[in-house]
């Protein structure tokens, strides 16, 4: 497992193709997560033809990976397969709520982080793809999803043509809080964040977009409020009409 | 990587501690999976202390994990810190909103299942449980948790007491689509549920529980429409209140 900690985002692939018998493999690994009552309320849409690919691309910002990789993974909160079952088999289901879509996005996401790791174990590398959840409409346009399926995350997997340097992470007790949650101090903020700031290609990076600190790089230019706010509006109708 | 396909949840542990380098080496392994931006949108509470499992129990409707294992983590969306980060910066954050709280949630997810991927390869026993959803408020209150911080998964941890058989899973055709989503014909539902239809434990948990279908245990006794539309509506209203 020392892989693990050893673990990068991978962006750019080799144009090699992943047989199917290993991505079967991955995906099979994948559904033996954890998952709500074994329900599995999620679905994987698989997609390596290159005008589906195409028709993707905006959806994620045409950032390349979505038409480099030899794999686009879709992982989908899916309520209606189970419900067609239900109805089946004469039970009324109660699953096109808020409460099953984010019970369906647990499920979905242990799915997807296992199949990531799996991935990442056999030499493979991933990316995630957070446009997913700015443009949902467009996924679900593209992928044909029908109602009680929303695509919660996407996944780009192919063998490696980069070998990039680790980026940092915060120190443990950054993020881990013994018994009760400990509120930052401003001193706090200003230790645990010292040495993100410090880095040079951080440093490098507030100088490029022409800001004052690292933090406003986030605020003000990758993940600003006007944008989010507008996301999170469109992100709630979509959810609604997929009938949650 | 074997390990993988064979896990299942624990829910007996032995009466033995979890060393904390040892918790400590699965949480930094854990933080090194993919986070959006290198934000780390997330917290990990970590309950150790009996009094305080003792008031996190009723959360969880008193299911015997949270008092009988060693250790006992609360996944949490934590837009706190990094809004703290900004505003100390001269930034002004804008994360207070539904798409963040999804994000987080797949921050926050990623890490949780990184986590257990690790802890199992170590001969640790997890569980999840469901009901951090449920009653988001309660766990709120027993781990003191401040505006923009959500708990949005818990994990049971220990040493296994018990070597359960694994259960069944969907056929692999029954989750994965190619390229676009293929709903599902009623002749698709009685052939993808046959085999966890057919299963003597399924059969069993029908007659138990005096249903003529398993999907009516489902339905009217495990994950009831009644009880999915009380807690949407708990789940959104304590969404609000911590901010989003
Ligand atoms: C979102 C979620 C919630 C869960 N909630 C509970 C729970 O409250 N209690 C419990 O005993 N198991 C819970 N589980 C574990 C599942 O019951 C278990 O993963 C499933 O039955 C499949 O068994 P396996 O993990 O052994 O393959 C949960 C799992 C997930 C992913
Ligand atoms: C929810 C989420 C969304 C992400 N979105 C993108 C994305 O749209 N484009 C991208 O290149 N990387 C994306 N990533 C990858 C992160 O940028 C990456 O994990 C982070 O910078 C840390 O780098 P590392 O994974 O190499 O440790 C995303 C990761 C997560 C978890």
């Amino acid at each position: 497992m020392g892989s693990l900690k050893q673990r990068k985002t991978i962006r750019k692939y080799q144009q090699k193709d992943i047989p199917v018998d290993l991505l079967n493999d991955l995906l099979e690994t994948a559904f033996r997560a954890s998952t709500v009552g074994n329900m599995q309320t999620y679905s994987v849409v698989v997609t390596r033809d290159a005008d589906r690919k195409g028709k993707l691309a905006p959806a994620h910002f045409n950032q390349p990976m979505v038409t480099a990789a030899p794999v686009v993974l879709t992982f989908c909160i899916d309520l209606n397969r189970f419900s067609k079952w239900c109805r089946q088999r004469q039970a009324e289901p109660g699953y096109n709520n808020f409460e099953w879509f984010v019970t369906g996005a647990v499920d979905a996401l242990l799915a997807a982080q296992t199949f990531c790791v799996a991935a990442e174990e056999k030499g493979l590398g991933i990316c995630y793809l957070g446009t997913t959840t700015y443009n949902p409409h467009l996924i679900i346009e593209a992928l044909e999803l029908p109602e009680l399926v929303f695509p919660i995350t996407t996944v780009t997997v192919g063998w490696p043509a980069e070998d990039p340097a680790q980026v940092d992470r915060l120190p443990l007790e950054a993020v881990v809080h013994e018994e009760v949650y400990h509120d930052y101090t401003p001193e706090d903020i200003d230790r645990l964040y010292a040495y993100k700031e410090s880095l040079p290609e951080n440093r490098q990076y507030v100088t490029e977009n022409s800001k004052a600190t690292l933090a406003q790089v986030f605020t003000d230019v990758r993940y600003t409020k006007k944008d989010a706010e507008a996301m999170s509006e469109l992100l709630w109708n979509i959810m609604k009409k997929q009938g949650f």
